[in-house]
């Protein structure tokens, strides 16, 4: 793919070159995602940040993502455009949006509404979610924590075994992060959901045909015993059609620090999309993993940041422009962020 | 008018040689609003984009327009100001806000308020809308875009054949433009609209008064066969008394492609200040025009960007340093911004 | 106190070295506020300006005084966040953010979130307002205030004879003011307020351990006629329990033009937190009092942004850096905000 001026819309866009591409330029956001260095690479450029449906964590990690490659934003967090309101078409908002932005992040509640959108621009458009649809970003950024967590890259994936845990039916990431991975030789896929919640037929069906291995089990324990990296999303119990159903799978996907040491391989990565639910009968990932070294979760949406910046860079064409400006940063930076789960910056 | 520190309320404050000065100082933002040309000009300035009704398409143009010419916004978008809900006076809230920020636009549903705001300040207000009121920027834009579009600057717009299309009662968008024509010689209006939707009687009345001569009929086909610049607007159905009557109109004042070709001149203008109303029954535009070259809407919108600019330039007065700090481009910008109805930039 | 890199939450934090420090800070940012100069310190660093509940004035004072230092801002207006809703804890919200700005504002509607919020991460946290707790910034601007306004420094404090007047019972700014009065020696305090209203003992209680001189009375005229600097806040009639007790009170707080001359020292310096209510009924800083210079209120809403600009450079330790990158500021300012209550800049 030739990212300058390419809307990303779907992870179907990209191959493994591709992902390469996109994570060395990635790597390079890295300091400056960290607070070590500052550029003004993109100075009095404009993102139209484009929220359609509220998600104020997407919406400030895309804003801080631009801000930080010095360019400015644009932001809007209504349900809807009071224009659209008044019987605007998509092909009209978008036409006018682009006289305004040099590139757009959009995210809407209805699945193909951002392609729809894209369609009728040359400005570039980034898809930061279309309903049940995709949230590219999300996978990519998953992708990245992978391999960085695992202190591979991604020529040395092949063999890893991962472990989907959850909802793995409405879960729009780990259906696109099942894509990406099915782009690499001899991953082996093992996916742990109540029967309702198992992933689509079609998902399982694009990656066995790459090659992918695919097993599938209700059982927690047995499914994350051999995995490498263990990704857990939120069961919402309204889910469920059947009340008993659901009352049967409470708590049957807690992973805590227990299951961990008795269950797990004990260098196995924990992640989780976020938000994760914390409320009491629900701790998909109880809290007393926060002190778990390989509790990878705030790291992985750390990550968003210099793989946004990494996307915004290339769609904009400016990835080899951006240390020419490059300064320190001379103000206060934490060395970790946390109090717990740190990360070493 | 001395621009430099001046309240920007309605398009009244303006004389010939005002539109003279701004569209001077709008064509020398071009460059920049196509994104051929950056500037920090106003780096360190703060605009307040308070937008006390929804208006996602202005607030957006106002800010993407600030943050072409370096400067910062502090947008607030909610029909009310939390601390007039408390009783605080628009003095206050006016007074308080001019203490932040260097420059203000101000949307709000209630006609004087905007003006009631402005009194209360020294710092320079831009009227962003005030209800049935005004809008001045969108009527500027307008005028900025029929001489534009005709290849002719101002000296020699006198001669234009205008007709105005659909409710010509409630759109203040008509009215400011009326008016802003008035100052040229020898425009002749033709108003086309259903009877309950005619322009109000005073603004008739002024324009004609500045020698403007003014036709009214219900009859679209022959209101703009001798048009050089056609201005379309929304009918609501709701605007409407008499639910048969609005029946009778439905579809009356719709143009598409086929109306364009059998009654038009070939070389008529087609603007509307949008949104425009796409859904079925509606179509006052059609979307049939959008590949003829003759509908100007979106350049209509572009436009938006360089005349709000040259406006903040003045009124903070730096019009004459923006070239100083200018810088080329060299991210990204696609050479038309939408798929047909292209503007080359 | 070490500034650098410390949460702000409370008042109880600061001592008087730590108040003549923020203080020696906040007058070399007045000529940045005063529109006389810029500069771009912390150009690429990101403020999360996060609003859990709506407060436009403090949200664009603090968003506006980032500005001004060069840095760039990501508001959050909504009432809860979108995740929050879905049960994510403060301490996974205040994790994720902290990986996508330099500094984070945050109000929120409930005591005690705020320090829960920065007990979760190690980048900066300042108290925008939780709820009856703690609007520290507040409480400084309000200080820095009386003493800029009375010209002497905060060594020359002792000896002030304030007056707080109003609802002293549920008003936040009046207690954490009194905190900080109740450092400085000798100064003395009347509280007016309706019974219903006073303040609460424990705050009495502190001040008075530090050897302030406090007396409470309900009647206004003898409150405020020895005071150097009269505090008013709103009575909102809901206040009241009973009804009759509300209207009996009704007016009973009100200073005007005219009970000014009559029972205030000529020289008593007005003060209020604003939004001051000036609905019929209420006007508890009476508007005749607008061209009076005693009324120092948009004196003390503006010195916001110094203060705050202040804080900022303080607590991300750049304060040494401001000047290095000053320049001239070359767009309009005016040289008074205000048509009435001027402030020389």
């Amino acid at each position: 793919m030739d990212f300058r001026g390419s809307h990303i819309i779907s992870v179907n866009q990209f191959d493994r070159s591709d992902l390469k591409r996109l994570f060395e330029v990635t790597a390079k956001m890295e300091p400056y995602a960290a607070r070590k260095l500052r550029t003004r690479v993109l100075e009095g450029c404009v993102l139209g940040n484009l929220f359609f449906e509220p998600s104020t964590r997407s919406r400030i990690s895309f804003g801080a993502a631009f801000s930080r490659l010095g360019g400015k934003v644009c932001d809007t967090t209504g349900f809807q455009f009071s224009s659209m309101a008044k019987g605007e078409s998509l092909y009209d908002t978008s036409r006018v949006i682009s006289g305004y932005v040099d590139v757009i992040v959009m995210r809407h509640p209805v699945e193909g509404s951002v392609q729809e959108f894209a369609d009728a621009t040359h400005v570039p458009v980034i898809n930061g979610g279309d309903g049940p649809g995709e949230h590219p970003t999300q996978a990519l950024l998953d992708l990245y924590t992978i391999q960085k967590e695992l202190g591979r890259n991604l020529d040395e994936i092949h063999g890893l075994k991962v472990a989907m845990v959850g909802d793995l039916k409405f879960g729009r990431t780990v259906h696109s992060l099942s894509k990406l991975l099915s782009l690499f030789e001899d991953v082996s896929l093992t996916l742990v959901s109540p029967d309702e919640l198992r992933m689509p037929a079609d998902i399982i069906e694009h990656c066995r045909k790459r090659g992918m291995k695919i097993k599938e089990t209700t059982e927690l324990y047995a499914g994350i015993s051999h995995a490498d990296v263990i990704y857990t999303t939120r069961v919402q119990q309204e889910r469920f059609t059947d009340a008993e159903e659901a009352e049967r799978h409470r708590g049957s996907f807690v992973i805590n620090q227990h299951v961990f040491e008795q269950y797990c391989k004990p260098d196995a990565v924990l992640m989780h999309p976020l938000p994760r639910d914390s409320r009491p009968g629900a701790q998909e990932l109880s809290e007393d993993l926060n002190r778990n070294p390989k509790l990878a979760i705030f790291r992985q949406t750390d990550n968003g940041i210099p793989v946004r910046m990494g996307l915004f860079a290339l769609v904009l064409g400016v990835e080899g422009e951006v240390e020419k400006t490059a300064e320190e940063v001379r103000w206060y930076a934490p060395d970790s962020y946390g109090v717990n789960n740190s990360v070493e910056v």
